[in-house]
């Protein structure tokens, strides 16, 4: 099931750029939940198009319709059916991408696999795939502030880096609250570099480029005991997860790449007992240790390469394979990464909500 | 199912540093491929301790028994199970680690999520369980070989750093040779590099200290069309299998978290007609667009964290949480890098062959 | 993903009988399929209410909308989803289940399980969920139609049993066709038995009664070799199949309960070779040995209970656990088999698409 | 994964009946469940071959070796693999099965569709492949008996009938121990039933000839709730475990196939209050409604082809196609069924452990 995501709490995602809509279906959504459209919806306008002025100005409300599975406010523990309706569907846009490959595009490759493909805006690989993630991630996030280990777990994505401009250490002490990363059309709760990150994306979109950057992810109040080993482990399911977003190119969690860099004495995570439980004095593990959970914040980051899509002419080939050329066009995000925000956090919540799941149906058994 | 990796091509591991044995139930692999034991201890003799003076001295034989699957030479299309004895089994070496946390080892974490362990050697936390993973490759390694569009899919890992130091870019331009990588005991493919490298683990290990690194791994000869988006992505499920194996913190494909560094101008892999088909100029999508390879090289990069075992006192606590203090002992590998280059590439061909599989079933419909 | 069916072509269906619609996904389809929403509706206008005068005048359209994964006439491998929306709402019709457990409903146990239930007209428990089974199986039955083995596998369900009115052994030695099942409203290809199973419905039902029956389904052109021993049997899955069906009470293949009452001299199919391959010469085994096709017609029976609606009184308790008297009301069926002939061929179809995709992975593989 | 069973209580079975030996991997077994190798010997000892003068008198005590999962006593949540090696090895003695296909055995099947199989024996088909079934179902019993719902979930299957011999009703009424279903040999609860099922399997042997029959199963203290509908109904899964037995024909849930035959008025389950909770006044839906649970005894039969193994000349086909004869040879049981029973409580048990813990995953997340 390439378009499921999760063992318990399932999500399937389904439809095209610019077919009749897109959705998900959320499959092992615990009974009772207290949820409506409305808060789904919340989530859906953070990664809407349109809500800045450095994201693509395709104009959707992206207005969300619940299906099944939630009666009178709750959740029955049914299928929960979600449908947001494509609006923005322009015949004729994209003509030239039927016979042309874009370069770092899908094109190419969904052909080479289906031998067919739905070529308008990308069709299925258009990150327009991702409502359906956001909305199914909605409700993962509700889970985890009301429902797990006596409620409490919070998400927060944000920008450390756009193009070479990276966020100060010092910056990021602190685990940002919402309002400091939606303060800024980036999402970087630095105003300062969130204000040059701004001024460089409007610099290379005015030249038809675009930029690339990482996202970093921090997760609190997770309890310890969270990942099932040896394959499911807990930052291998995020691994998944992010790498499976459209335009990523890495994760590392923890110390990560800079990490290999450190002697075992350096990087080790010191034990000690404080506020009446066992924590570790340094967190160069990055909330997980051995595949499992361990109490302290998650930490992760995610690489996101530039736009695929840029507004200068490129050398390609058509499905004949003769060479030919290609200029950008439609109405696309210089570079895509604020966008991704709500989208890294949503992946996170479903990652999080199916290991917590998991774990219950080890506590249920035993009382031994 | 967290012991299980592969959808088609399945594989479970099995069994605890210091029990009986550990072993591998391959479920899935096609029927009629010729295969013996010899070629699976081959492979599990790349992994075995003891091959080298920068390796653990644990010696052990890791001697694999064929248990079912495999008649008069050829696979049956039933579950091949694979057991190797554990010869090396120390009673009491471990004791201290039953009451006390090993710091930047999965000791806690195990404690909290089954309120139970096996604490000799780490027991299922232990790398030591990648030697069913190792032998569960072997085979798909050979499907690769000698099954796969016609032979000829080759997958080849070797370290590219060790602490702070880093292979040249000039000597990695070409597609290392398995003798080439084989010829050094820190399986780097650059005879000056190698040989800083294993001065720099001698001189840790004489500190009682360890060093972490990074393994590239490059596959050629993969055809174009595998990977199933939109959630098993074939860079999705690479990064699972790598993120799934111990000290691991990070994964990146292709560009990787540098690629975040260009404009898409200069990152787009721009396509032309090469060799009769559908070629990149360049690579920096690393074989994969979308999801799904496309007939490039696949490149990709895995970092591992120091060795957490030191020779060094370090402050804990115990399962009571009273602070106290452990030196490691045993014997352990001061760089474990080298040792993961065939468990590396061994989780790469069990996603392929698995990928290969799950294409085979869309083939199977369709002649339309 | 208790609502997901199938592990390669997999079909998830969401819904609820009084919510605002009910549907499918299906994940896996093979590419290139042509197919188009007529083909879907006229399966489901096969099991729509109101078709003929003994079953519920419910009046629905049923009317279905593609809403992905099909793009100019044909499949694209991407996951299709499927919407019918309910439009017969008449809120306040079943108040009085809000309270009160109808007897051998799903009411009582649903509200068991979930601690909630969407109580109008059964909710999720309603047989109104197979919808997205019809629709889904109609396009596996196109794949079997033309994909598999050259084309021709056939399937045909039809009623052999209401009540105690039994179609003679003789009346089906011949492979029904589907002008024979559909000449009848009750689905029965033997006229005779097919009127007095007529009169038999509409006579308990002028007394408020209900009746259950039998349905032999019958499978030709599915060749040798489809069936994952040893759980995923194709037998055991056409068990599960059925047995997920509202309704059911039993499974039988090729002799099934009967067969028990034979001595292995009578009961074993001889081998021979007949028109250039090898066949059995009886057919007691029903289509499958050790849970494998053997290219034989697969043969199988499904038991449905009554129709547990009866428009007589009856003792129950309401959710407080105190008794109380419930009375039918609503529009039923007094013989819910006719209308599941349809349902029953959509199951069988999804199965045996599964299993020759299954069958693809590994014929992908080797040239051995 | 066709050798594996259970989604959260997960059985993988690997082995052949005359390669080195048989066994089981169990993944996501709970922690701290104690068990030890006696417990799970004595399930194995109740399949064993050689028990009485009316089965197999093939020797083979089936010791079991604990590998993995189980350390001081008790389950640490890790993988469980059992091995049990083959001692009754006999070259030569299935040479002929090399070449002809044995009537209604698996032997076509298996060459059909893997092109290659493991001749002695019958190889994977081999009902020696349920050793595994019943090593893992011996720990899946425990945990029922003490761990779900505080303790004290009972399976119990026997005969009911052998050939034409059928237990009286009257015999059944209360729910049969297990010192009456053992103190047998054909483990029939009722005495003078048991003696005519005996004589009857001695007279067809002396004849070379073999009978089948019907196992009943009940099972009691199953809480309400259990099941995950639509597809994963409790009833569904017990249908494709019973199905995945080797010799299985049918199987019937409740009133089963002659329920059928009754009239809404009649078949309904009055709810009523007793004992302080909802109960049904009968028991026709045999435990389950709408696929889960409902707190009453879950009692379903399945029935078991004769034996095909005969020792009576047989027409045949060879791997040519060429017309031949085969004679039975080997030992084998007259009648399977009485072995078959502890084989189907171990399949009942892996189904409700892995529904009670797909049930915990639900109330792990609320407190709404």
């Amino acid at each position: 099931m390439p378009n499921t995501f999760g063992k318990l709490f399932s999500v399937t995602t389904w439809g095209e750029s610019h077919g009749p809509g897109v959705g998900a279906v959320i499959d092992g959504c615990p009974p009772r939940l207290p949820i409506d459209a409305a808060e789904i919806q919340a989530e859906l306008d953070r990664r809407r198009p349109g809500q800045s002025d450095i994201v693509t100005p395709r104009k959707e409300e992206d207005r969300v319709e619940i299906l099944s599975g939630i009666f009178e406010g709750r959740t029955t523990g049914t299928p929960i059916s979600l449908l947001v309706r494509n609006a923005d569907q322009r015949p004729g846009a994209y003509d030239e991408m039927r016979e042309k490959f874009r370069p770092s595009h899908a094109d190419y490759t969904y052909e080479a696999k289906f031998g067919v493909r739905d070529h308008r805006g990308g069709g299925r690989s258009s990150a327009r795939e991702t409502v359906g993630r956001v909305a199914a991630g909605a409700i993962a996030k509700k889970i985890l502030a009301h429902g797990v280990a006596g409620g409490g777990v919070e998400i927060r994505a944000f920008l450390t880096q756009v193009h070479d401009i990276v966020v100060p250490a010092a910056a990021l002490e602190k685990f940002p609250s919402l309002a400091e990363v939606e303060a800024t059309a980036v999402r970087c709760p630095d105003r300062e570099t969130a204000a040059r990150m701004i001024e460089r994306i409007k610099a290379v979109r005015s030249e038809g480029d675009s930029v690339g950057g990482v996202i970093e992810c921090r997760v609190r109040g997770v309890p310890p005991g969270l990942g099932e080993p040896v394959f499911d482990r807990l930052e291998a399911d995020l691994a998944k997860a992010m790498l499976s977003l459209p335009a990523t190119k890495g994760f590392e969690i923890g110390s990560g790449f800079s990490g290999t860099r450190l002697r075992g004495s350096e990087h080790n995570d010191a034990f000690e007992t404080r506020e009446g439980r066992v924590r570790t004095a340094t967190n160069r593990s990055g909330g997980t240790q051995g595949g499992i959970s361990n109490g302290e914040e998650i930490v992760f980051r995610v690489a996101f390469k530039p736009t695929a899509t840029i507004l200068q002419p490129q050398q390609t080939v058509d499905r004949q394979g003769a060479a030919t050329e290609l200029i950008g066009r439609g109405r696309h995000d210089p570079c895509v990464v604020p966008r991704a925000v709500p989208i890294v956090e949503a992946m996170t919540a479903l990652v999080l909500v199916d290991h917590w799941m998991r774990q219950g149906a080890q506590n249920q058994v035993f009382k031994f």
